[in-house]
């Protein structure tokens, strides 16, 4: 018989919701809890409280919203950083939780959590490098090589690559207050809003912001393949919800890649197969491999 | 007094020329030697004649033009793949050298081992993940984290991304035969020339060229950022010999990323240290970790 694998807490703090578990691993979890995000004193209440409630937790996992500070040789290990988010830039996140358990605590993107939990277990299981991208209210990813986050001193931004503009999309500057528009400026949900009136799977299926937005992620895709030559690109995140996106995106990324990659795009983009858990996967998989 | 180290050796196979050596390590080279890329049969008699001369070689480093095939899980592992070069389609290069030497051969892009050998010993040796990038007839790279080579089932294609087009530089469409105006298509060597007639460092300081080829290549560098958030991104080859482009890249950089990355453009992006023998260093190294 097994030893009995240790109890872990999870947290995927997202920037309206943070979803909460404990269990011993993303296959055996005991309990989980969703949560609206506040300020950060009012929504770690609550957080103490769901894990007070489990006794002998040996670690817990983080996966956060960003941008943050995930590099343990810095001295801001553990924080927010300028987010417009109130009361959360500079907020010691992984210190708070530390403090409240006394118990090693792993801190990291929400997206390198669930580009972990895929290129573990889920859509990429089989790739030796992998990428995992998010497109809804931002968009965001992380890069998994031989199951381990890739990451120097910051964490990608995949959002904010600019993409090549497309001639059908004119009149629109994008929305991204850093670089108007970059990837996350144009194809996030609320630039498909800002442009359109409405969310992308609410627009009419002949309308020509379906590949317009396909055309953008398509892009994404090739510019990740010629840097990474990835085995799998994972899309997830709400846009990727619209009905037909996905087969868009891979008939663009085919079509523009002068058949030049070691495999063909419609085997490398994937769709994901841990949603919506995926972020609190990861985040029970940087607590596993803390211990 | 130390065991004395191995004797290896090492090949960078370039497109016009091969630079052999033998040595017990990139520090400490016996003897170096460069032949003329002709026919597989003829230019491996002459990597053959060489290596006869040195007794005890214990591992053999291959850095190589591309593409090839560098996953070990492949049949067809160690060969050069379909490339316009004269006979060297489908030739088993590492499978030569190792039926006629009789040794353990490791077998990787000339790119890859030159971005090992600046991460480990050179430029990036700082770096938790580094990029390098050779600009020059072609635009090849490799990326770097925790001193390994990160790779799939392929290898990065760094010169086949696309750049946003600058508004300064219309009326060119680029000399890719697969992707027509990709970043190769756009400021290789052979597309400055094809452009403007002349190298870029043969052109007068105030020629618009220098600024949107160091426009594009400084989107090059943000675009590595955003996807993998690098400590270093090391610009080597023929082109970035020309005076200012280093400089200019980095104003660039810095001017269009919106302020938006954790490591200013300027710490990021470094000039190489090995030059010229980056690449024929990174083979040693292949043969080192062999052992």
């Amino acid at each position: 018989m097994p030893a009995e694998r240790p109890l872990l807490g999870a947290i995927e703090a997202g920037g309206t919701k943070f979803v909460l578990g404990v269990g011993h691993g993303p296959d055996e979890v005991i309990e989980q809890q969703q949560i609206d995000t506040r300020d950060p004193a009012t929504t770690l209440a609550d957080v103490n409280a769901f894990f007070a409630r489990h006794e002998g937790l040996a670690a817990i996992g983080i996966g956060s919203f960003g941008p943050l500070e995930r590099d343990p040789r810095s001295a801001q290990w553990g924080h927010i950083l300028a987010t417009p988010k109130p009361g959360w830039s500079q907020f010691d996140l992984a210190g708070a939780v530390a403090r409240a358990f006394r118990v090693p605590v792993a801190f990291d993107t929400d997206v390198n959590a669930a580009a972990l939990a895929e290129a573990r277990l889920g859509a990429a299981r089989d790739a030796a490098v992998s990428v995992y991208v998010t497109i809804g209210t931002g968009i965001g990813g992380g890069v998994i090589a031989n199951g381990a986050i890739i990451g120097g001193a910051g964490h990608p931004e995949l959002g904010h690559m600019r993409p090549r503009r497309s001639a059908d999309d004119h009149g629109f500057d994008g929305i991204c207050p850093f670089h108007g528009d970059c990837l996350e400026g144009l194809t996030s949900g609320p630039a498909i809003k800002a442009r359109w009136g409405e969310s992308l799977s609410h627009l009419p299926t002949d309308h020509p912001g379906h590949a317009i937005i396909a055309g953008y992620l398509a892009e994404m895709c090739n510019t990740l393949r010629a840097v990474l030559a990835p085995d799998g690109i994972v899309l997830g995140g709400g846009v990727m919800g619209t009905p037909g996106l996905f087969e868009r995106v891979i008939e663009a990324a085919a079509g523009s890649d002068g058949g030049y990659f070691a495999l063909p795009a419609a085997q490398v983009i994937r769709r994901p197969v841990l949603a919506p858990v995926s972020g609190l996967a990861g985040a029970f998989l940087l607590a596993a491999d803390l211990l």
